[in-house]
């Protein structure tokens, strides 16, 4: 009901024609430069986690939003928002994460400003990026490019940023650590791009994970999406620790994760490209014509499920 | 001492030249369209206040941060951070704020995000807006452009924004009602530009007022400014306000006021332009050459006295 309710009041406060306004960023022209634009905001606890810290999150957050739109990421702004008392060796670990996911996502930051809250008015750092890029894909990528006969291609396996956040948080330490999958995604799909696939839709899988993701891709596309559930690579130990936590590996956020859709003849050269960036990358579904409105069917070894939107968010503050 | 920590700690985090990175803004080529980039975060309290409330201000202060740079400002990202509880109808009415900002100042809202945190970790609601616009100015626009002999030229009355702010938390209600300046000011920038005046530099008096914009600009500069004090423009109620209040009109916090240092027989003009957008423009002082490192210096009805950097910060969460 919330999100309802906040999606209805945001809405007219963005002047775009929908067209213009996909999911990750906006995209425009100025003076003859095809653009895209993106801003997310950080509020990440813990604010360190094994694999990354907000400050690598913030980076590659904004980075892969700029990617999803077809863009070559270029320059960040850094929004930071500190609650009086933290501490400065925090700060400092924090932004020297950023320096080194910017240089090696290569993207310049560029302008900032930093805003200090009295102790109990904040918790502890809170992270704005901003992000500018130069389009390079040459056709829209949009949930309305999506076509049936169209092959869905996962970058690598799942859930791995949201157990190794949980995992902290309830004090579980697994072995081998299991870490996150924070990365920037950029090279891969400008890999994509330059040898001439012809992507549909992009979309990386965070808040909400590969189900959420997928869902608004079919209701937004008016299709059907179906999944081949054992082709969807999770690892042992994380679906192992999502079990103990009460996780459900489709669910979760990642942050190194996205989700191509091309044309079912570029299929195999999808996962060849994205194979050079993650051993990890598999084909695990295919869209079909709907009849009513999008859906998402998930084929198990016993059935068939259908995927239903989460009710509320199922982690808080993942990302 | 904490400033210096946190300007020393953040300067490595950003990848730029100094001479691309001017203070309101950064500056940069893509595919061959010169554009101009900011970010802020507003943590302003309270969140509505006479003149305006921090989705007008979230919008305005970024419009002017691109203005600043000789830029036409274009679009906005906006991010939210939400503590849980917050009024839904407190949200609606800066939602609507913003967007009207928006239409006012001829930018467009076109990607966005929001976070909620549990009660007691934010304080009801953040706003970060970051900007993208196109580089109209056909000269560079920064303090190392001022030269000795530039008229300082300001545009419009000092000092209401932290007035009407501070008069709201000390429960003072002044008569008449003193209201915010908060307005975009890219529509005068921009007409500046237009009409062929070659501008040094811009700046907007927003943290730290008219007094921190001179000291920087004359510290980075290299030169020394002379203030005409009686030539200031104050109105008789806000420098009422002020004694009751103990601010110092030089060093608070505006919201919708530039100075633009020009040569000096561009002053004319630049005043007759500024003044089809507020009759208070006036030329407040001029650049001298410096004997040693910048310095500011203030010509009262009794003498002389220099402008000093405030230690801490006057007024903490004014925007």
């Amino acid at each position: 009901m919330t999100r309802r309710l906040i999606d209805g009041l945001f809405r007219p406060i963005f002047a775009q024609a929908a067209e213009n306004f996909i999911h990750d960023g906006a995209v425009f022209d100025i003076a003859g430069a095809r653009l895209a634009f993106t801003t997310d905001t950080y509020v990440v606890r813990p604010l360190f986690f094994p694999g990354g810290d907000i400050g690598t999150l913030a980076v590659n957050g904004t980075v892969n939003d700029l990617a999803m739109c077809g863009a070559e990421p270029l320059y960040l702004s850094v929004g930071m928002v500190l609650e009086e008392g933290f501490a400065i060796d925090d700060l400092r670990r924090v932004v020297a994460s950023m320096r080194h996911a910017a240089d090696m996502a290569g993207v310049q930051l560029v302008t900032g400003d930093t805003k200090v809250v009295e102790r109990g008015k904040g918790d502890g750092l809170f992270v704005n990026t901003s992000g500018v890029g130069r389009l390079i894909a040459s056709s829209p990528i949009s949930p309305r490019q999506v076509r049936p006969g169209d092959a869905i291609v996962l970058s690598g396996d799942i859930a791995r940023h949201s157990v190794a956040i949980m995992a902290v948080r309830e004090g579980l330490g697994f072995e081998p650590t299991i870490t996150s999958d924070c990365a920037p995604l950029a090279a891969s799909v400008s890999e994509l791009i330059r040898s001439g696939i012809e992507l549909h839709c992009l979309r990386d899988l965070t808040r909400g994970g590969l189900a959420t993701a997928l869902i608004e891709i079919a209701e937004a596309g008016s299709v059907t999406i179906r999944l081949d559930e054992p082709a969807i690579p999770v690892s042992d130990p994380v679906r192992g620790a999502c079990e103990i936590l009460g996780l459900d590996p489709l669910y979760v956020a990642n942050e190194g994760r996205f989700i191509a859709l091309v044309p079912a003849d570029a299929a195999e050269r999808t996962i060849s490209t994205l194979r050079r960036f993650d051993e990890g990358a598999a084909t695990i579904g295919c869209v079909e014509a709907a009849a009513g409105r999008g859906a998402v069917c998930l084929k198990t070894i016993g059935g068939m499920r259908a995927l239903d939107m989460l009710i509320g968010e199922q982690l808080p503050r993942i990302c």
